[in-house]
């Protein structure tokens, strides 16, 4: 099994589709790796083999039945453990969950990508029921960094970024409430989708935050990316809130490059409060978008603040009961935060909302004069595992409140993003977000293949020897 | 000016489009019963006689001239004062309100009502930011019903009951957020509409909570209340929670009767924590009108308790700066309640929120079975004023708390209801609520008219020399 063969997700699906391979020496070459490297990598919780396996003889002897492949055909991929897998509680990072009982059938997006040939090898570790920035779990033990295993994978998507960057599988996904799925993209150094609110669906999913959470794919090439995107769109009446516009299929015009968009840089709120890398890595892809001036989104500090408030009370109304009768099963700090999420007076929480609503208004406005605005995906690289504090600006701040500074204000009002991952030296990566106006993907998508091509963003694997 | 041109609106208007007498000669009767007995009543807090005789001499002139008259040509009619009249402030029952600059011009519904003939002769006295059951306030003195001075209107839309039982107008409007047009219309002996929620415009009034503020009108005759209500329906961009259905009259078939309708009793929660003479109107109307049976609305209770905290919450974020800046200005009381309500954890108002969600589809389920149905609109006639307990089904309660005990449950999930009063004997009114599915104002119109009809139902001037 040579290298390329895991690489992408299209490379992997065309040398199946044209005999150099087959589905299960894909697959098994992917449950080698894991095996061969999770033990320090902590990306899986859990690996389903047989089930892989099964399923790539199957597609083998339907290609040699002269059946269709799917444009996934044989691509191994991986789901953060709060997406259901038939068989398996879906955990959502915690030890309570892992008593529901097993889902009874994959999760709508899971169902979606086997459709397209894409072939399910396990459930991803995660920061409990995802409310964390890190990637680090006191019951499943912490994800680790590939690029250094003493650092951390960035959170709450953490197995989903690690997986990647440790070449196990070319596509995992993610969920995003805060930053989840952009954090561990930019600290592991691979592209992640946050889509717009409401445009992938989360039928099978375990919630945080209702009005917040999102789905989305993260892979090593921005192909990958869309391609993934693309089987995954489409309404779906199982979530209330999925939208009800049929897909609009980005992929036949990822490489449409950025000629005519209006490309700026969010200034304000998003070029302060970080360390000169993260700005560094925003200017290297300003420079090759030729984005002109910034845009500032106004009072984003306060939207951080609110999309704060109304987590912790949201995530607090959520797991009510289980914090009443179960607080000694959370991670302490989990615990923490979903308390005092349950003590949040609720005229703040209103506030919050209302303020949402201001807040999209005048950021919608924006998009009148600009296409897409580049972002810092992280105030800084990924910092060492278990480290508490670091200094951003000259202020000593507590590291896992802070990681979000910057997706947190993008994620508020559902916009979609593309995590693009910047590499300015031989050091751990960086990432740079790309933001459009609510359901223009493309957008975002055209971007981050253009940074791709250009090789200002690449995802290669670590090398774990 | 004889009793029976300021009995009902069709009488005044008829009387004056036959040309038996003007509408100077009306408005000029209405303001001087107003100024006779306001003094002992307490209803009005403005009264806006030179506009009032203005528009009347306008209109008498009109006529004169060979205009076509309006349906409520000539009316007098008077809102509660959380409805905004051009160049008065909208004080909304409060002392801090009355700093505000006078409105610029009349709130939606008035200017509804006056281009159907109907002239405003002033503002209606209320309980402080709506907050209230009895028809009390601090600030400009407590609204007394006309058939006991002694004893309370109801509230919060007090003066809108009491100048209606006092003869002084045909024609009131009030706000119901808990019970505030159903509790007055009750304890004054009058009708009342509570329409659908979002079925009648609210621009140009002052809020309390914003997702369960109904405005409506207040008569002494159905056929009153179902005019009033057909000139003020239809959409108002103005509004945005108003509906954007046109207006569907329900005048032209007010007289259908009930043959077909299936009518029940509310059971559970209705049918206890009442005094007996609640559940003897009830009884009274549910034989004239043939009802058969009972239906239970589920966790009616807790729909209450539900409700109680929303208000709360939102009431509290809309007064939060308020109660910061000048907590001395606020009715005492009242302030109580919106201080508690700022303190609510969030989670407890977003489960509620849930829970609503849950209580509407069961509640709407049982209207498959029946078309309408009754229930007490208070647990008893009006205390006394000044009264803080009263017992209830052998418990003692307070007073102001316990008054909405049946209606709450209703307007929580908007659903229309006429509260109709009924006279067991020589004592003070009770009330009953006639309630049915949303936007089937047309059912419960005709069920009051039905109870008018057959005399079971009336709205008397109270004696008041």
């Amino acid at each position: 099994m040579s290298a390329y063969e895991l690489s992408t997700a299209v490379a992997v699906a065309a040398a199946i589709t044209e005999g150099h391979t087959t589905a299960r020496q894909v697959v098994t070459a992917a449950l080698d790796r894991i095996g061969r490297l999770d033990g320090r990598v902590g990306a899986f919780t859990d690996v389903v083999a047989a089930r892989a396996l099964a399923k790539a003889d199957a597609q083998d002897a339907a290609l040699s039945g002269g059946a269709k492949p799917g444009p996934l055909t044989g691509v191994p991929f991986a789901v953060k453990n709060l997406i259901d897998i038939a068989g398996l509680p879906t955990r959502a990072g915690s030890k309570i969950n892992r008593e529901r009982p097993p889902a009874e059938r994959d999760g709508a997006l899971v169902r979606r990508l086997e459709a397209a040939g894409a072939i399910l090898v396990g459930a991803l570790n995660m920061g409990e029921y995802a409310y964390d920035f890190t990637g680090e779990n006191v019951h499943d033990g912490d994800a680790h960094n590939p690029h250094a295993l003493d650092h951390m994978t960035g959170g709450s998507s953490g197995g989903s970024g690690a997986a990647l960057a440790a070449g196990m599988v070319p596509l995992t996904l993610g969920s995003d409430t805060n930053g989840s799925i952009r954090v561990p993209a930019a600290f592991c150094g691979c592209f992640g989708l946050k889509p717009t609110y409401g445009r992938l669906t989360r039928a099978g999913s375990f919630p945080f935050v209702g009005s917040l959470d999102h789905l989305g794919p993260l892979a090593r090439s921005v192909t990958d990316l869309a391609l993934a995107y693309d089987v995954m769109q489409g309404p779906d009446p199982d979530d209330p809130v999925a939208t009800l516009r049929p897909a609009e299929p980005v992929l036949p015009h990822l490489d449409a490059g950025i000629d005519g968009l209006r490309i700026a840089v969010a200034g304000g709120h998003f070029a302060r409060g970080g360390g000169p890398d993260a700005f560094a890595a925003v200017a290297r892809a300003a420079e090759v978008l030729g984005a002109r001036g910034t845009v500032e989104l106004p009072e984003a500090h306060r939207a951080r603040a609110a999309a704060y408030l109304i987590t912790a009370a949201e995530g607090a109304t959520l797991h009510l009961d289980r914090l009443r009768t179960r607080p000694q099963d959370f991670d302490p700090a989990v615990r923490d935060r979903l308390i005092a999420g349950a003590m949040i007076p609720a005229p703040h929480v209103e506030r919050a909302q209302r303020f949402r609503r201001w807040y999209r208004a005048r950021v919608l406005e924006l998009f009148e004069t600009v296409d897409v605005i580049l972002a810092p995906a992280t105030p800084c690289r990924a910092p060492k595992g278990g480290q508490t504090h670091f200094v951003l600006d000259g202020v000593t701040l507590p590291v896992r409140a802070n990681i979000g500074v910057f997706t947190q204000p993008i994620s508020f009002i559902g916009l979609p993003v593309v995590a693009a991952p910047i590499r300015l030296d031989a050091g751990l990566p960086l990432g740079v977000q790309v933001i459009a106006a609510p359901w223009q993907e493309d957008l975002v998508l055209r971007v981050a293949r253009h940074l791709e091509r250009t090789g200002v963003s690449t995802a290669p694997i670590a090398e774990l020897a």
